[in-house]
């Protein structure tokens, strides 16, 4: 887990308001849950893989000697999702569109762009199983991108229900339809062989068959002829990739019959969106009819996405895609010191600048000006605001513009006036 | 802990949005930590009701089993600064002046305004001794509470040197001092009786000296007069008053010699803000110059004030604080839906109404248009964009502004601002 200093911070600050303007433009809005979840709520909702990297809070008080854990810290947005939508139904509307950026916790081996602590920008689309929700959360992440500055991002498609009717299809019991899924969804990660190796090692019949469908990416129409609910599952991925058309997802989308997703709890359509600098994904999603039902008796339908924000930006930061002009200094002035009497009046300065909404920096030491100066020019603070004896008794302030080393007098009543025409001049 | 639905979310994040910008006019930069520190980190930081209070987080894998914790969640954003600028200190310049918005976790017992999860919004300045330091902060707080629309705040100040020169001229033993302190911190809480009861409770004597010292606030200089340390105290505290006169903290400042802080770090001036309807503080701060010391050999002096996110939405609520204009509603336009073919054209509206920047809700079922107006209506989309055959033949969009129950056709190639238009009307 890592800290961020103040150039990390506006660095993410600015992936973020770009995560939320685009996520508000399709009509998602805000939610936030705790960090601490009941265990419970978490606990079989990940996998037997998400189980283990859950982090678990120990009881208080007098519990806390019995080394048991109640309580968790969150481990992605979509749980909570589902227990706040089943918890506080009434309170939402029929259709419930939600972003939320937070982050999750899990305790796993750090990677290039995996932490024990990230960011997860996820939208949900809550009430309807019409595809339209597919595309739009697609479109939505697309989007996100597109404003980033990517251009070179592909968005696989695939889906829950087409993958257990060719995994029938192929002859593998249902019991062992989760340990191919997980084993298949690495194979971008460990290639052919590897996947080959684990479906044998977990007890899949057929491996081959499989893995020549999924590679070749060809036939699978034909493969699953017999198979009405297969070919269900392909006519929705078909109007999902019609729907998208007019949208900046249309031309990243690629139908990938190899596509799993690990997490349990997905039955549609299943999403994820790669570049080709980063091994892992830059964030994935799919539809989840049945998770809010198993916190409710009533089953709601949901789809949604998950974009990481590390890795976003570690991709950001190693391809240098930050803007140029994004702000990293901490003050547009600073109010130089010079003894204690004069800084009554150079906090008085300092606070009409501020009604100006000028960011000011007032230095706080009487050091010599000199050193005063080099504080603000190694910081990037762009002028100076002085206030001598002279200034003082004639309510005056003089200006100092570092990169020009121009200083100008002015009256102190239109002090923020000439700082911005100072800063205007660049 | 809670869930904070849209609407909460809009009104935490209009106040985080005035705090943020509030603080970067000071010239304070922003940071975040993990949520999750070393276990030994906080421990010993907070005093000891403090330390009962921390969540601990068990450790993982084999050792789970062991029930013992060795990480623990944020107590607060001043320890984990001070262990940023001991662990960064290279990285970090001269006089480092930071801002911190971030949720930190305490199992206390719920209360009005207090929850186990809660938002600080804290700023610190780090690397001077000047009272000039103590003064900005109190200014930026009072700016803060000014922007929200607070007028009837007041800032108290005292000095932990102040107390302890008290304490030694009332003849309070120092190993006492602490507990003196934690029961004085309560005089607003509990009153001049349970103080006295507390104090004896603790075995600190002279408690009556004490209690009118600190109830009537006169005299204290006088009381002090063999006492340089306390004397100096006093006039750093003067220094701040003085320097505070031309901003906002002005007229907000009292000398109030009975506040203590329960925080154990502190080492010159304290500060609380409060209001009359709210039992607690709105937030308080101080200087602690030793805190960094303790996670480096380098002493580095330092001075913050925290405000609480929580309480401050409390008294906001209870008030009826919030603009009435905040906008709550999750789109400016909902494009409606008609069938299977003609969402693909829909899609491609709402993409182009997006390029706009507008933000927009396609409405995903082909459900009776009467049902989907209702659904507009009901979340106060204000304008509804509809593509039937007609339209859509023609490349047009009929625009229905739900208010005046108008209803227009306009090109689709200039629906952007036909809803503009529309919107601007109110």
């Amino acid at each position: 887990m890592r800290d961020f200093l103040p150039d990390d911070v506006r660095r993410r600050e600015h992936v973020i308001a770009i995560v939320r303007t685009v996520y508000e433009r399709y009509g998602f809005e805000p939610l936030e849950t705790p960090a601490v979840e009941n265990l419970e709520t978490l606990t079989g909702k990940y996998g037997d893989e998400g189980n283990q990297l859950i982090f678990k809070i120990l009881k208080r008080g007098e519990h806390e000697a019995s080394g048991q854990a109640d309580l968790a810290l969150r481990y992605d947005l979509t749980v909570p999702l589902a227990r706040v939508v089943a918890h506080h139904h009434a309170k939402l509307p029929r259709l419930f569109k939600r972003y939320q950026i937070q982050p999750v916790w899990r305790a796993d081996r750090p990677a290039r762009g995996r932490f024990r602590e990230f960011y997860q920008c996820d939208v949900d689309s809550l009430g309807s199983t019409s595809p339209v929700v597919e595309a739009e959360v697609c479109a939505a992440v697309s989007d996100v991108l597109m404003e980033l500055g990517f251009r070179d991002f592909v968005m696989r498609l695939n889906h829950r229900q087409l993958l257990t009717a060719i995994l029938e299809t192929a002859g593998v019991e249902e019991a062992r339809h989760g340990d191919a899924l997980v084993a298949l969804d690495k194979l971008d990660k460990i290639g052919r062989d590897g996947v080959a190796k684990e479906l044998t090692e977990r007890g899949v019949a057929g491996s081959e068959t499989l893995l020549d469908l999924f590679t070749s990416r060809n036939g699978i129409a034909e493969f699953l002829a017999a198979h009405p609910a297969g070919q269900a599952a392909l006519e929705n991925l078909r109007q999902i990739l019609a729907l998208v058309e007019g949208t900046s997802a249309g031309s990243r989308m690629r139908l990938d019959p190899s596509l799993a997703r690990g997490l349990s709890y997905y039955t549609g359509a299943i999403m994820e969106v790669n570049v080709p600098d980063l091994a892992g994904s830059l964030g994935g999603g799919g539809r989840y009819d049945n998770l809010v039902g198993m916190f409710s008796g009533q089953s709601i339908p949901a789809c949604g996405f998950s974009l990481g924000l590390e890795r976003i930006i570690v991709v950001m930061t190693e391809r240098g895609m930050f803007p140029a002009d994004l702000p990293m200094n901490p003050a547009d002035v600073m109010v130089a010191s010079f003894d204690q009497a004069g800084m009554t009046h150079a906090m008085a300065l300092a606070a009409a600048l501020r009604r100006s909404s000028l960011r000011v920096f007032v230095y706080p030491e009487p050091d010599k000006i000199g050193k005063q100066l080099k504080y603000a020019e190694s910081r990037g603070i762009p002028c100076v605001a002085m206030l001598g004896e002279n200034e003082i008794a004639r309510r005056e302030v003089t200006l100092k513009h570092l990169a020009s080393r121009a200083q100008e007098t002015h009256p102190q009543d239109r002090a923020g006036d000439a700082v911005k025409e100072l800063l205007a001049r660049g």
